[in-house]
């Protein structure tokens, strides 16, 4: 792959237990750096991952992200067992509860760059310790494009950590509850101002299913969550947009405002398929004819002819 | 007005007491017809309204919807009192409390229909009793397009009348949680399904802040709401909402597809205004030079440059 389109991967790689309202699946594989860089595959050749697993993680499954052409070198292997996630869900699927979280190998986890990596151009951290996000960007090269996932967890616990982070952030993704506990700002375009003065010049916030805004300096802009017919397991969702969205980045080797607002349909896109199956199920088996169908669909939902100027009213009589 | 681009609106005018978590502001004019008339008479001067008010509605209030080009001649003033709620909103907004409904005198409401009036082809029947709606369908000279809202009350209450009036309607216009109720469906795009085959052909389901979905022939479509740094009063902006959507269908005398895919947008952009004040009062201001910035900032939200196309990616090297 020419380094120019290559997007580096930063996060966790891990099981999931599910418990789903038909049924429980247990020690699904997951993690952010899994979705993310499956989304990023289907978009672009030069996905490379770092991250650690624990000696219970299939090497199957680690050959199959090769034989999408994401480079794997950056994965340690170290005695213990991985990074695990229990939740259960509720019945409409809105809302989970975590009900164990073992660290596992994460607990010790230091990222190590590898040399062929460290000039990457586009990066995406993932939600890790921030202080491991930036020991990240402090092997990195000049990397041209940082973004950055994070959580309600780092936002309370890690403020200085994180604010460190965010002066050093191009891009930040969370979705609306952790923009309103960041900034303290409950109206959304208020607390995204807030944000935006922080550190990163966009930002992007999720919100669920209706989908996520954009704020840069060319304006704001919405991508709306497609709507589906049947949803499956939610997990991975975001990781998968922002996969998606970082994988079309780095495939323009361009990040101007139009690039950006399209990747936003091909990261939505792409979370619309990782949602239709438990864990990477889904998003795995995705072919590019499947995901240029869900392009048009989504060119439809949003297709109103492009002018919306009024005409001349016709005279009363 | 030539009669090919007049609305008919039949729904409530009524006074609303707000206990709002910033004040209170007693006897507030509203209403259904109060919020949709004055939003579809910023897009056409062919409005018309049918009501009933007591003795304590001001008469100034519809000497300046007339002053607006609406026609009030439908609207009866009868002995008594006007409808009148209160309401208690939330801290965010998001969720109200009914505390007082007193119908007045909606309780004996028949709707008239003047004869002038009778060959309108554009009409909207706010949220009354259903029976009431299709009492005024009957007086109907083969209106063009019918569009209807309703609430969960007369879901529950009236499940038989609204199911004879959904054969007759064209548009339903509901909330997603009355979509839910009335379809006995969770997920959203198959409780459209399940009601457009109840009656209607076009059914729109609003989703407050994050925008509203049209279901037609012509597939799926999402217009968002606009991201706004303030918000007063969301009572009406449903209101607000669908007389904006068919004020522009008016104006067009047409409901093709385009037509009201752009109508979402204008109904949207009034409805963003309407919730910047308190009651009527912001919506009631809005100028046209007003609301052409507002939408071109809507065509901002919504731009990425109508090309969603890979390109062809470099070869590896």
């Amino acid at each position: 792959m020419i380094s120019s389109q290559s997007l580096l991967i930063v996060g966790s790689l891990a099981f999931d237990s599910l418990e789903m309202p038909y049924g429980t699946f247990e020690y699904v594989v997951g993690g952010s750096t899994s979705f993310a860089s499956i989304a990023g595959s289907l978009l672009t050749r030069g996905v490379r991952i770092v991250g650690v697993v624990g000696e219970d993680f299939p090497e199957d499954y680690l050959a199959s992200l090769r034989g999408r052409s994401i480079d794997t070198v950056g994965v340690e292997r170290v005695p213990g067992k991985s990074f695990f996630w229990r939740g259960r869900y509720s019945a409409d699927l809105n809302t989970r509860e975590t009900l164990d979280t073992q660290l596992n190998v994460f607990a010790n986890f230091q990222p190590k760059i590898p040399a062929s990596h460290r000039a990457t151009p586009y990066l995406l951290l993932g939600n890790i310790h921030p202080q491991l996000q930036i020991d990240v960007l402090d092997q990195m090269e000049k990397p041209e494009f940082i973004a950055v996932d994070t959580m309600n967890y780092w936002i309370s616990s890690e403020p200085e950590t994180l604010a460190k982070l965010l002066k050093r952030t191009d891009l930040l993704i969370i979705n609306d509850e952790e923009a309103r506990q960041l900034s303290g700002i409950q109206n959304i375009s208020r607390a995204a101002q807030d944000i935006r003065k922080r550190g990163p010049s966009h930002l992007i916030i999720k919100r669920g299913e209706f989908g996520a805004l954009l704020f840069d300096d060319a304006g704001t802009f919405f991508c709306p969550g497609f709507p589906l017919e049947e949803v499956r397991d939610p997990t991975g969702a975001g990781d998968t947009f922002a996969g998606g969205l970082l994988g079309y980045v780095a495939r323009h080797a361009d990040t101007s405002p139009l690039t950006l607002r399209r990747a936003m349909f091909f990261g939505s896109a792409l979370a619309s398929f990782c949602v239709e199956g438990v864990g990477t199920t889904r998003i795995g088996e995705v072919t590019r004819a499947e995901l240029d169908a869900r392009i048009q669909s989504f060119v439809r939902l949003v297709d109103y002819g492009a002018n919306l100027t009024l005409p001349v009213e016709e005279e009363s009589r």
